[in-house]
């Protein structure tokens, strides 16, 4: 922990079978009129929108609706959402659904009364709001699990007209007052996009996770996470209905990325780059675009952070050091990932997505380079990843 | 992860060499009049008081003094401390020093305002603050780690006159609203208090780890603070000047106890209830009554809970499980504990501590009885581990 670093993180979560009862609890604290914000219509499907607008007129709310937000939030929706709110005079956004509906919500949230276009001040120009700027209040109930942005100030907004997908983390004024998160609400999600949003999970972890070389508390938290995740991910794979494992995945994303376990360290996010510019040029899911591309990343950035995969092989996959080389370690604890993973049923290869070796350099171009991990990458390496992962 | 439960935690915490710096960005979010709490004066010593009333002059706080808070903080000094939050119009609490001064200061907070006997209300009817009620807030300036105070609602208050030492653990209101770790501010304890602290902390997380059956999530995060902690305990002890070791010491303590860990599960604390018996009954340092009866302690819970003792002694403690039984795996990692405590130079027997054969029976009778642990301990059982730690 050798920096200087702040924490705070003010959201409220209510966990659990009964989890949505909590909304019982919050909504008297906020006016009378409500944004429901939610997506495609699953939640009328499953019953859950039925059961949170029961209890929103039980608690005397004026419901008014935002219906239909996209997996990629656009800048048109965001305006619509921004109409919506002002016209509704919302007292309190309600989201329900993934991440991209409370990342969407946070948006609103912030921009219907900024008075200028969010996507420049917020997006483009990295502005906070201003100090008196009247900031909506968002709470979350979670369907989809993965993100962590409900409890966190993520903000991931897309502009379709400049092909840009940008996000911007809010200060602690723009977190979520509130998440409901029941476990059961994510049993109806199709197995292919659970497994995609456990190894998203993973990312997160591992981005935080390879980096600094310094002795910190973040990592040994990190390791637990990852061993708890390992282990229920196996099971919800054979059982998804199992609620144990399934409320341990949940419980593990909302902390993978509420901002506690990058404590005290530098971040990597170069496998996000390389997974959302493969986004950005297919319609493929979010974690199987990183989960393609994991395995020739680690192996390439291996020999600059040689200690910490073998510490990585020892502590998260059991691997035994005892005469074996730093490297050699290293390599075996990559190897018991790659077999996990394509276990799992995860995408490691980028063909399966639909890229062709003809995309390559796009994508390539489209990668943004972080500099918080072991290599800073140049433009061949990043294509050399690429082909990699083909 | 299998109950229903909530998580808040809103204290903002400011970390680092630098901490204190936090002091400028949260004062201006308060009135002028700040009652600065403090303990013995060991603040006037190390500089750190000048510091904090230089920050507080250029801030236009006019300061209010509430010094001697003593070690286990007593209803007549709470009533003293009450008259003064009252008399400065007090509209921040800044209580500057360890666990002790944490925890008085929140029960001024939340005392000053009530109008009733704050021993009676909070203390002996475990009564909550209406929702109405002015509580004063907190912040914290830490100079010893351990409590987790810093980031939770306890507050332990004493009864001389009644012979009755009893905490009330306050909901978030009650919270600190903010807290400054600045690792080097520790520099200055003694070696004895700097190791019976980090005991503290390793119990705080085993008395939470020790019960359940589920597979739960709060377990991997406590197994890698325990290997952080183990780490850097044994780095602490040789170089108490090291930065990093003692940062990471600091950091493990707030998250130890600030409610996180015990999410979704049952929790033990019957060691803590023998070690406080302890306390009642002679002058000994908190940290060192609960190492002194660990052992013999967790060695006779060891048959009802021996699969969650051999996952530690393999997860935390690196024993090798293969070929061996559950006990004799479970046996090896408290073995290993034991060793690891002595040469760390914790107390291990009653006796070091001034406790005689004949005073066991009193002790005994002083000792609350917990049920969320292995096993329930009766009468005879709680003597026999005194005896067996004597």
């Amino acid at each position: 922990m050798l920096g200087n670093f702040t924490y705070c993180n003010p959201t409220k979560l209510y966990f659990g079978k009964d989890a949505l009862e909590g909304l019982d609890e919050e909504l008297p604290k906020y006016g009378k009129n409500v944004l429901l914000v939610y997506g495609g219509g699953s939640i009328k499907k499953n019953g859950i929108y039925d059961r949170v607008v029961a209890i929103l007129q039980r608690n005397g709310k004026t419901v008014y609706e935002d219906p239909g937000v996209m997996p990629n939030p656009t800048t048109e929706k965001l305006k619509e959402g921004c109409e919506r709110a002002l016209a509704a005079d919302a007292d309190l956004i309600l989201a329900v659904g993934g991440g991209s509906v409370c990342d969407y919500a946070k948006a609103v949230s912030v921009s219907a009364h900024c008075g200028e276009d969010p996507w420049e001040k917020y997006y483009l120009r990295f502005e906070e709001p201003a100090d008196d700027l009247p900031i909506i209040p968002v709470g979350c109930v979670l369907t989809m699990v993965g993100t962590g942005s409900e409890m966190n100030g993520g903000s991931v907004i897309t502009n379709r007209a400049q092909k840009l997908k940008i996000g911007h983390v809010f200060g602690e004024r723009v977190f979520p007052k509130f998440s409901v998160l029941n476990p059961e609400f994510t049993f109806t999600l199709p197995k292919y996009q659970m497994i995609s949003g456990i190894y998203d999970i993973m990312s997160h972890i591992l981005e935080q996770y390879f980096s600094g070389t310094d002795d910190n508390t973040s990592d040994y938290l990190m390791e637990g996470l990852l061993r708890s995740l390992i282990h229920s991910a196996e099971i919800a794979a054979k059982a998804p209905l199992d609620y144990e494992a399934r409320s341990n995945i949940m419980w593990i994303a909302t902390w993978a990325l509420n901002t506690l376990v990058a404590k005290g360290k530098t971040t990597d996010w170069e496998v996000h780059m390389l997974g959302q510019a493969v986004g950005a040029h297919t319609d493929a899911t979010h974690g199987m675009t990183l989960s393609a591309v994991s395995m020739p990343y680690y192996r390439h950035i291996l020999p600059y952070g040689t200690a910490k995969f073998a510490r990585y092989a020892a502590s998260v996959w059991n691997v035994d050091p005892r005469g074996k080389s730093e490297m050699q370690t290293a390599r075996e604890g990559l190897a018991a990932m790659e077999a996990w993973m394509t276990q799992l049923g995860l995408v490691m290869h980028l063909s399966e997505l639909g890229v062709t070796e003809g995309m390559l350099e796009g994508i390539a171009k489209s990668t943004l380079v972080m500099d918080g991990g072991y290599k800073v990458l140049t433009a061949e390496e990043i294509l050399a990843v690429l082909k990699e992962s083909l």
